[in-house]
């Protein structure tokens, strides 16, 4: 079973234009999932789906738009993954089952969605997609209860993992995340209307307004009534995802209730006190590397220049030349200024190492440009251990860092020095004390159950990737 | 729910172009539905399926066809109705259940889907398409045996209607009528292979020799060892639809044993014993009247003449002038040869009346070129009930000959005369005597109960398209 | 320098819908064209040009129609040949020159274009497509006088070969013919406005009343103040195409002034006295076989029957199999119905054979359907000649009839006789007194001189198709 | 006569990838021009044209580049204006003329096209395109010159203005700029392969390496046998653009000689001492205002800080709300980060105001973001005059400062204090001694001659976009 992924979701109860401001909280989220889109609008009777492959800005035309009545609406951007590109897997999730029509968009990733779903299968379920959502469709209406929330509570317990959810069913708009809170969602108003969204900066577009994040192991139920809060899991031991501040969201977000950018700033510092360095320059990887290398350039005193510059106009396809010409790579995308950067030490300032082929490309290139020493900083520790919680890492094997010292990352870098941002620093920065961050992908310590492997000798996973053989049916792609 | 509507489907097993000849089986099917179009192969482990909108010749590219690897396939176009134009109800359908992977294509109309899904739902099922095929699945998946032949004759044994079907499951490839074997099947051979389609003129282009067809109420089950037949139905009443002569099928093919063209030829000759007429020439409805026409204008010993042309170039959209040019209707698609008709007295020869809002029309068109006459012979008896076993009749409201008398057709189409072969001639013509064919929409005879109507007083459904509110969830309609 | 070939031309002037109109007679006269179509819309101020690849119902949006505003409007729809698929090849042609705006749609094709086209460039001018309608504007350009129609006339005598041209002009719409009369052009009134076809077949849509066709040599000047006629050849000696009586043009046409059917039955029933036979049936065929093989059956008494029928679904890409499946040529468009056939003797009637390669596959299909003999009759003269005014004919050495005894034709057919209509036959059936025909395709005897090919040794070309080498630009494909 | 706007152009001469590597250089230079692209390759005897509408990424297909054959090629993007996206404006421009086919891809604007146009057009020529640039064609037909340097030489010396232009010829590839120099073109090698560009980021991706510019008024003539300079006008006195510093250009290229960052960080720098201010931050506007943002934040010591955050994820079409909300304006692309801003006052750096609507609302941004003081730094000049070379800059109505003051465009945009980098300034950074640069927009010191205005009262051109009406022909939207 394929897993959802890291996504983006957005949720509008109440407003007149509740498909249109959906539509403008995806448009926010687009960093969050690229591959597919989708907006599903009720008036409170019928749901309205509309799901598309690709950007928030193709998907949706004007025509789609004027289909999407209703004053409730929810939405999701998916990630994309290899191999699993189909509209079948986009969502919303829409079924009609018991009580009716229900519509889910996910955001995250369930570790024991496989055992539950053969149990499923061999009571006679049939599963059309390859989303661990379906799971949770099938556990809601394999409930006997005769009240959606109560069918959810008895869905949720079952269910294990990362999961940021919203439904539409019957007149409700339902949002929650899983006791561990693992992945973001927040709470906004805008004017008498609800908003739900993954980041705060999808707010900023609707113009809504951040009220709260939604705690982990919280359900909001939301009607005409008013909202109220459900907690049925009790008192929870939170572990959202440090890798939301490291990579994934984006700077001018709120998540988990702290400010991005401010927290990278703070990782950039600490980089710096922790590996300083003699440079004529700090240079950000855009667009991620820029506010660590800003944090990096302030602590060490060191100027920041624009020494690597972003090309804008990546298209879907590039046509490599064939013979002659070769190893674009990263030369595609970012471009080294030769006039900066020669004759200069420098120091590089990128977020994360995964496989690090990227990072020697672009070691090289700068190189070429002239460069007389570079300084390689990271302002997150070494990643040693996949995600099953949501992000799109590699197998382990991948992983340079779990299989290779520090020293020899350095070495296949290419890089004069190598700095990694420690757990410890990180920690700091997050200022844990009452909040606990899961940082499973930095030091294996997964605070939820992770599925045992077939032949797990050492019983530590080597791939997320393939938790489970689904080979009955293929992806398919349709026109 | 909607119904699935007549469609056309293939299934090739033992070929190492599998997919490919399913392609051109459907091809030859494409006049069965535009709608969308299919291909599920399999190379007998895991099944790969492929889907789109629109005409085989659009749907699949060369890269398409090249994924769809594997010795059997089993493909589906399906007919055009409106409102329900989305990808999730294009087929072949395709699941998970307790057995693996399961690809279904169907073609037909189940008369008692509604019931048996309201029961599956109460129980815990969901849905996730508007198509009956889903109902069928369901079935399967909750059979406890644990042979797939077995699942699937617990599971017709619940359905009811109009049903032709092939499957892919496992290693084999299982097609099947229904005990009244309302749609054809056929049955080919091309080399080792076994090749099955709805009508023989897939045959000829996928070069296979026509075996037999499949007769109703009997499961064919192909697989590397052979093919063997089960008859869970003993002894059944076949009513085979009598309108896939009259209209549906292409004049080239054999259904039901018998060839179209022969078959529309006599219903021609006969239309004109029944109904002669003194006038200059006989006058085909492109293309569908040419064979009847040729009976008639054979028997009556009046020359043939196309005097009606038909536009090869219709588009998909055709924008309408907006002020002073009107009333179009039929003009874009057909056009009267003045100087043919004028002055003359035409026999106009066409396959069935619905609404009879085409047909005045051009008969209009014939009078503004000039006919003296227009005498029009029809080469069915007047339909005065829908059909619920899978042709798209409208609401019985709209079937002009329900509410009218023939006088007051003939006056409505302002034709000089109005000839409808009778029910009678019909039967003659099918040879009617070890087999009976269905002819309710002539006579409301409905050989399998149909559902019943809510507040249906009169115990005479008003409409098949609504014979149950599926409000829940709206079609999609996705890009 | 390309040909321009056979296609359809459109003028309207003086309707508040002119653009709508030209539309609409384009779609009539798709026929003629399927590569572009293009309209140019004009208010009597400026020119508002739109053009696009493929079909007028592709081509056209509502938003499209609405920027061609005005009441006056110009259409073309152009010939598919191989290799010169561009945008810039398109026609309506629309310049800006002396005389301000100029818009051109030319149907026929130049025999003296390339050595004007030599002068043109040697003084100076620039060539951007390849079509020989752009000589004829430069020749306009170039001309001195300060009224467009006396300009015209200033070119016209400098070109040869086959010409019906539609152009706006300032606030003028102006339509004519080549003193030959190759290619057909027809005037038409709609209330007060002025309509110009290729074929009546397009007023019979855009509601319009056939009132004469344009003389051979005759130019028509229509304004605001009506329509006047300028014949600046003096007395010509009109040879219309017979090519488009036999093939070409539209069944439910008129052009030249007579009606197409009719001269087609006529050909039909000539060619059973030149080509008795004894047979089971006539087989059309479709579509353009048609009308001849009724008049053949009517003339010889043998029943028509649909023995071959044509699938309607054709797409622009089909997909051939491999490997195993072979040689489908005819069979994705034709099909032979066994039962009809099967050891029946038989008369297949076409309307030509051009380089009997699809012929011979035709015959071959129905000799496996059964049939015990096939007669063929062709109802035209043996091709021997290539077109150089507009008729897309290849190479002289592909035209079977050119290289090829008749006997040896049939043997090459595998028909059991073969017989072609007389080239008097022919004539008498176009009661060719007054009027005579060009029909150099049977005879090689060329009305107008047409172009010495180099080394060129028997005076006689090879082929109309590279009558120039147009080496400098090759033809562009765009997105 | 629309003109042609600053675009980019690439030339590649020798390569056996010539088209793959001129497809490189446009994707570089796509900044340039987003509105359609195209290349021309040659093998030394036939071009080979392509075309297509949008970027680059979109619009060349694997199988459009394997046609463009040849060791030789040329490329061009084109600026997006309003009204004229049309294909036919596309270039590179190809004709077939007296010496053959010639290619032409043209980067700027002449000032003298709308006479030269009248007086061709009145000796009969035709005109297809609204682009100057046929201008120069045609003026190299009409010369009379036996060679093709020579031809040009002649045509150049009629036209004025701004114009880069590289042409295929014969077996030559030609580049050379007017003698102002308005535009950039460069030269390179690439092994033994010659190429030029508009910007030198353009050889970095084709791994080629930087010779030097292009000299104003130099021809440089490549062929086989090398390259040869040609210089026609003698000693001549350059003015380029200095806007292609401030904002065209690429930072990571060389243009002129400089380096394009190192430029704008100057202008950075001495924008600080011109107009230092006390603040807690400097926030560049992205990613424009990048490198004088850094220059600023260097000289004043105030920490440089991402507050401002672009959405990478902008797509072709943005589906505005309709009632509720509205102005989103920037938001689309930009979003402020509160926790960043909130009471701090910020320095916020841009390159140029224009119209100042868009800084407008992003002051307004900024200020709801919390920021307690906002202080607008433009590294560049107020615009007070059009630009009539090649740069997009609207009627000088809609200038702000044309017709206002500094204290009142502070005003409009709601800014606490506003400083431009003066004239002197500017100069400065460009240590402007030997090389004079066009500033005209700052001062209306045109260097070459504007075209008069129709109705001109106090001879100071109010736009640049109707210096004539090319009313004749209407710009062509096709499918």
């Amino acid at each position: 079973m394929k897993m959802t992924e890291n996504c983006g979701i957005i949720g509008v109860f109440g407003h007149p234009e509740a498909a249109n401001l959906t539509y403008l909280g995806l448009y926010s989220l687009q960093h969050r999932g690229q591959e597919s889109a989708g907006i599903v609008s009720s008036d409170g009777r019928s749901l309205r789906p509309y799901r598309g492959m690709g950007l928030v800005s193709e998907d949706f035309t004007p025509e789609a738009m004027r289909r999407l009545r209703g004053d409730r609406a929810i939405g999701h951007v998916r990630y994309s993954t290899t191999g699993s590109s189909h509209i079948r897997n986009a969502q919303p999730f829409t079924v009609e089952y018991a009580l009716g029509g229900l519509a889910i968009a996910h955001n995250g990733n369930l570790t024991n969605a496989e055992p539950i779903r053969d149990d499923l299968v061999a009571h006679g379920s049939i599963f059309q997609s390859t989303m661990d959502t379906e799971v949770i469709v099938h556990l809601i209406a394999h409930a006997r209860e005769p009240v959606f929330v109560d069918r959810l509570i008895t869905a949720l317990r079952r269910i294990q993992g990362a999961y940021s959810l919203v439904f539409l069913s019957g007149d409700q708009l339902i949002a929650l995340r899983d006791p561990n809170g693992f992945r973001p969602l927040n709470l906004g108003r805008l004017g008498h209307a609800s908003v739900v969204a993954s980041e705060t900066c999808a707010f900023d577009l609707m113009d809504a307004r951040y009220v709260r994040e939604i705690e982990p192991g919280e359900i909001v139920v939301i009607d005409k009534k008013g909202s109220r809060s459900v907690k049925p899991f009790g008192r929870t031991e939170p572990t959202p995802c440090i890798f939301e501040f490291i990579y994934f969201a984006r700077p001018d977000s709120l998540i988990f209730n702290q400010s991005v950018y401010a927290v990278r700033l703070k990782f950039g510092r600490e980089l710096a006190r922790e590996h300083p360095t003699q440079a004529d320059m700090v240079i950000p990887l855009p667009d991620s590397g820029f506010p660590a290398a800003i944090g990096y350039a302030q602590e060490a005193g060191i100027p920041l220049e624009m020494g690597l510059i972003r090309n804008h106009y990546i298209g879907r396809t590039f046509i490599e030349p064939e013979q002659s010409i070769r190893h674009f790579g990263v030369k595609v995308k970012l471009n080294a200024i030769r006039d900066v950067i020669r004759g200069k030490s420098v120091v590089l300032v990128d977020d994360s190492v995964v496989r690090a082929t990227t990072g020697r490309k672009i070691v090289k290139m700068v190189r070429q440009a002239g460069a007389s020493q570079i300084h390689v900083r990271i302002s997150s520790p070494p990643i040693t251990h996949p995600c099953f919680y949501g992000i799109d890492t590699p197998l382990k094997e991948e992983l340079i860092a779990a299989t290779h010292t520090i020293d020899e990352v350095r070495d296949y870098l290419e890089a004069d020095s190598l700095g990694y941002l420690s757990l410890e620093g990180l920690k700091a920065c997050m200022g844990e004390n009452g909040c606990r961050f899961c940082h499973a992908c930095f030091t294996g310590d997964y605070p939820v159950p992770i599925p045992s492997q077939p032949g797990d000798a050492e019983d530590t996973p080597s791939s997320p990737m393939v938790v489970s053989g689904y080979h009955g049916v293929e992806d398919e792609r349709a026109r």
